[in-house]
């Protein structure tokens, strides 16, 4: 598994799509999950037309996928989280770290968009480290970015990752990953914990596009120099 | 009451005086409040001598500040939230706005300032609209800005200010005063219920500035362009 590289399961999704895309464009190697092999080849065919013939892109089944990298990212809807992970739990390594995107949108049970759901875990982040091995690292980031913003390759985007995992050396991992995507700055969240507070915010962005007519608000936090 | 005057309950603490320091250089007509007169008119002395002899403040206490201007700003801890409410609660007339800047921080009952507490009615906004009578419009903002960097008058705050609350025409009153105080923005935040959202999110940067050893980090929502 090569440091260069990245696994990201709901790679076929809005936000893994845009992920691929921008990572593919910055050089690194990504691996496209999804419940459908098929799908994901359609998606790394598709990253490869959008972000040029040299991206190194591959699509697997999300079981196939799961150990082709030290990182692998979990960009699935909330309420496909659990089945996810219980369908690729077996597969992790000791010492992979796994980056949860999830937001717990009450549009997950026919709700709105712009409110979360109460979880007995806390978050979407501490209910996806209960589900995965102890021996996996948990991390949550990417929560806030838009999809839409992530996809338009030919545009900076103007948000700033918030990074939360209980171990500091966890979060900053991350960094470079984030770093790699013009406009994206890392902000070190703290504790897994206050991903409650991070994915939160997502619904409050929803709300933002919403009464301003944009598909893309993001949050930047200022006061912090370059943020470290 | 005047429209270009504002009663300030809690102006003795931290925000409440660094909003009356910033209104006052502003040139509106502030009230300032507290449970002792005594401790009010000091505040108005305080606020006279930093923000120029020429401005326009007086310190009362509480109960004989509310009537003194259609706004009226609730910058208490969130312990003395209720028990301040209770004590003035039959001095408010009719179409008065009261703007809550309460955040319900773990640390009102021992815990930490970078947590929230769970409450029944969702946020310490919400919580107040229950005991205020239903005759006034109760917004939710200035949660999120840095009473540290309020209080420093040579800068501008490099905050947006989310106000919320259930009636649009009730939110955007706030705008004026927002955008009297250098570099806070205003920004649309929606229904009260979304104070929730907001109230966290002070949590999360209380955290960010230990991170960061800063005082005073905050936030910009992007993508909106100049906010509405």
């Amino acid at each position: 598994m090569a440091e260069d590289s990245i696994v990201i399961i709901g790679g076929t999704g809005d936000l893994g799509y845009g992920l691929a895309l921008r990572w593919a464009k910055a050089g690194r190697k990504v691996f496209i999950g999804s419940r459908s092999a098929e799908r994901a080849a359609k998606a790394a065919a598709d990253v490869r037309e959008a972000a040029g013939e040299q991206s190194q892109v591959e699509g697997l089944a999300n079981s196939d996928a799961v150990l082709r990298a030290w990182i692998v990212v979990l960009a699935v809807p909330f309420a496909a989280q659990s089945e996810t992970i219980a369908s690729v739990r077996e597969k992790f390594r000791a010492g992979q770290t796994v980056v949860i995107c999830t937001v717990p949108l009450e549009a997950a049970i026919g709700g709105a968009p712009t409110r979360t759901l109460g979880l007995w875990a806390g978050s979407a982040s501490e209910q996806a480290a209960r589900n995965l091995p102890d021996t996996v690292h948990v991390v949550a980031a990417f929560q806030n970015v838009s999809a839409h913003a992530m996809q338009e390759l030919d545009q900076a985007v103007d948000c700033d990752v918030i990074v939360c995992a209980d171990d500091a050396e966890v979060r900053v991992r991350l960094r470079p990953w984030i770093e790699a995507i013009p406009g994206c700055r890392y902000v070190d969240g703290g504790k897994l914990e206050n991903a409650r507070i991070v994915e939160s915010l997502t619904a409050f962005l929803i709300g933002v596009n919403r009464r301003h007519k944009v598909q893309a608000s993001g949050i930047r936090i200022t006061g912090i120099g370059s943020a470290r």
